[in-house]
C-alpha cells in the first residue's frame, strides 16, 4: 500500500437527467457531498470531467498505481456513505481487489468495469 | 510515448449467449483473432480474465502509464481490425486521447468508460 488511492468523481454527469442553466449537475452534486464527507485515508478525491460512462451516470472510479481500476455506476448521493466505506477498503486492499463479503452492495452490484494494474516495464 | 500500451481482452466475456461446455467464449475468440492479426507497434494484447463489463461484453480497454484508459464494449470478431486500427491511434497519442474523427465509429459510440491518468506522487 505504497501510493495513495484516487477516487474520481464524474462531475459532468447529468445521470439522464435535463439540467437548467444555473443548476448544478448530479455529478458535481455528489463530487460536493463525498467532498464534504471527507475522504478515508489514503484516498483522494479528485473531481473529473467525464467519465464517458454516460448512460450509466452518476460514475465513480477508483484506481491506484499497481492495483486494480475499478468503475461503478448509477449512484446517487444516498450512497455517499458507501461508496466512501467501498473506497477505504479499497485503499486498504493490496492490489485493489477488496473480498466480495467486504464490498457495499452497490460495489458487487453496480460494476461498469475494472481494469488490470499496469506493468510499468 | 514512452512506455508501450496494453491492449486488455476479456476473455471470459459470454456476450450474453449461452456457451456450451467445450466452446470456445466469444471473448476468448475475439482475444484470439486479434492475437491472430497481430498487434501495432507499441501495443501489447493481454488476455484478462473478466473486465466486469458483463452486460455490455465483449469488452476491451486500452491502457498506459501516464495516459487515460479508455473502456469499451459490445465488440464482436467483426471489429478485430477497427480495434486494432484504435489501439495504434491510441498508442501513437500523447495522453491516450485519440481525436475525435481519428476514432474509429466502435470508439466513438461504444465507450463503456475512461479513468485519466494516476498521478504517482
Amino acid at each position: 500500500m505504497n501510493a495513495h488511492t484516487t477516487l474520481f468523481v464524474c462531475t459532468t454527469c447529468r445521470a439522464g437527467q435535463a439540467v437548467a442553466e444555473g443548476d448544478v449537475a448530479p455529478g458535481a452534486a455528489l463530487a460536493a457531498a463525498l467532498s464534504q464527507a471527507g475522504a478515508p485515508d489514503g484516498v483522494r478525491i479528485q473531481p473529473t470531467e467525464c467519465l464517458s460512462a454516460c448512460t450509466n451516470g452518476c460514475s465513480i472510479a477508483l484506481a491506484r498505481p499497481g492495483s486494480w481500476t475499478y468503475v461503478y455506476g448509477r449512484l446517487t448521493q444516498a450512497d455517499v456513505s458507501d461508496i466512501l466505506t467501498g473506497a477505504a477498503a479499497y485503499a486498504q486492499s493490496e492490489d485493489g481487489i477488496v473480498p466480495w463479503r467486504a464490498r457495499p452492495t452497490i460495489f458487487r452490484k453496480q460494476s461498469i468495469a475494472r481494469i488490470p494494474p499496469l506493468e510499468l516495464s
